[in-house]
């Protein structure tokens, strides 16, 4: 099975789940909604490709992993365009949860969307391994690796240092945009590698890096797309930055500096990958990525790493 | 140390790592505000009294479960005091968190409560236990029991059938008031009773119905209190109920049903109170629950549980 086919596979079951008869039916659908159809599910491509090269040896685990980081970037999401934050209409081309099931299903979907992640590991350390033969001895390394996978991931995504801090940066009056940008969105790519590695039983310190700094390009390509982008390309609104008095690094350092920092962080990330089986493969991803990531007409104003490294 | 005392420790301790340096300061001060001072702390102390009913091993595991309950709870007024909620400006005598700290960190400190819930217990399952001499063991039996801590956590709490349930079906066209009194205040009632028993090596299920029926008594005590109470007592507005459109035990059945209601589910909780060193001591909390949970005025009008089983 694929990797975009795991994650899939495993964020349907998660919200099959919340849909169950006897439950609330609107929130439900609100979740279902927040996920599906997803964005590019970078987060858990990530996650899945650091497990492989890791070994991947408990798949349940990696998968749980992944879509543990999907609900929880979803979940952020759904918070972040209430009408108190971007107060945005639209969400990848569909309407924002808010817009169509309003603002309480929102606030209590994004909540639903946090337990749910967790629930996702523990149920992957507690299920037996279906269809492997070794089922036991696989839980048990399940077990043993829950706890740090757990802890990684409240790490990345709560107080002091996580998305939600870097989301409540917004609302204080004075931030560096580094470390604005790195609780924001460096973060949760941090622990989609670190996690990724956990759940295959690797070392996620060596991994933490090449996450670390390939989110934070990712922010920086997400100010650029705001800045210069067309909204029918993006699927949503562009301009939210300006309007909305947040941080960009565009308007920060301007277009050229901003690209030449996208470039550098995919550098650096790209440097920061563990020799091995899997380095190849996860160098290509970053490479897809930079493509991906810009808009189309500035995609040639930045060399992406692979080109850099044959150079 | 008392079970106040580790209370307010362990959650003392969950809090100041939020207000570490170099996170958003308004966050963690928001965080902090939701939790102290406390209410009565009532489902924490549940968790302790059963797992000392239950042997209660390993004290920190039981003191995150416990710690992790009041975390959620605390997460759920932030969120159901929002302006699209029911836009109560105080709680517990004070603003409410977003009354002070604004709409968009009284989201995100509800957030961060809820990541820090499932944060408590896989520390307790990581850490070593300190000054016990039998860290280890104790920490390996810590590890062998949280899959089970957070999957009861998360079923209580999340969708389709925990307390973020329970607030979305103020947002559906029709519920019956039982399925929404279980799902908003009996779940995490039932969490505390199932997890002071697992986090102590007992068996939840002997004690989950004991804390059901708790919760649902709570909760009609609380429908009580909005129609009956006033509001310098109850320390935030009453009628909320009526104002907001919401199901309401004594609007529903009248107020001498309500109070019967409440009586028989004290009584059905007293019940399920297995056998063993700690019944007692549980049935003296209902007791007390009683004659706190109901405005002075109607105490009389309700046959407390030790009464009944004394007749």
């Amino acid at each position: 099975m694929s990797i975009p086919q795991r994650i899939e596979r495993a964020l349907e079951a998660a919200i099959a789940g919340c849909e169950a008869r006897g439950g609330p039916p609107r929130l439900g659908a609100a979740m279902r909604h927040a996920v599906f159809p997803g964005g590019a599910r970078v987060r858990p491509q990530l996650c899945l490709a650091v497990a492989a090269a890791c070994g991947d040896d408990v798949p349940p685990l990696a998968d749980a992993a992944a879509a543990a980081i999907e609900l929880l970037h979803c979940a952020s999401l759904v918070h972040d365009d209430l009408p108190c934050f971007d107060d945005a209409p639209m969400r990848r081309g569909l309407p924002s949860v808010h817009a169509r099931y309003g603002e309480r299903i929102a606030v209590l979907a994004g909540d639903g969307l946090i337990v749910l992640a967790f629930d996702l590991l523990a149920a992957a350390a507690d299920a037996p391994v279906p269809g492997t033969g070794t089922g036991t001895a696989r839980t048990a390394a399940a077990c043993r690796r829950l706890p740090a996978l757990l802890r990684v991931l409240a790490a990345r995504v709560g107080v002091p240092f996580g998305i939600v801090a870097g989301q409540a940066w917004e609302c204080e009056d004075w931030v560096a945009l580094p470390d604005y940008q790195r609780a924001k969105t460096g973060s949760l790519f941090a622990a989609a590698a670190e996690m990724g590695a956990l759940a295959a039983g690797g070392q996620p310190s060596r991994w933490r890096e090449f996450g670390e700094h390939l989110g934070e390009a990712y922010q920086v390509a997400d100010d650029i797309r705001d800045v210069a982008a067309d909204a029918q390309w993006l699927g949503k609104p562009v301009g939210r930055d300006h309007k909305l008095g947040r941080p960009n690094a565009v308007a920060e350092m301007g277009m050229t500096a901003a690209l030449a920092h996208f470039d550098a962080l995919l550098q650096r990330s790209a440097e920061a990958v563990p020799a091995g089986p899997g380095a190849t493969g996860l160098r290509a991803l970053l490479h897809a990525e930079a493509e991906r990531l810009l808009p189309p007409a500035l995609v040639g104003r930045c060399r992406a790493p692979q080109a850099r490294s044959a150079a």
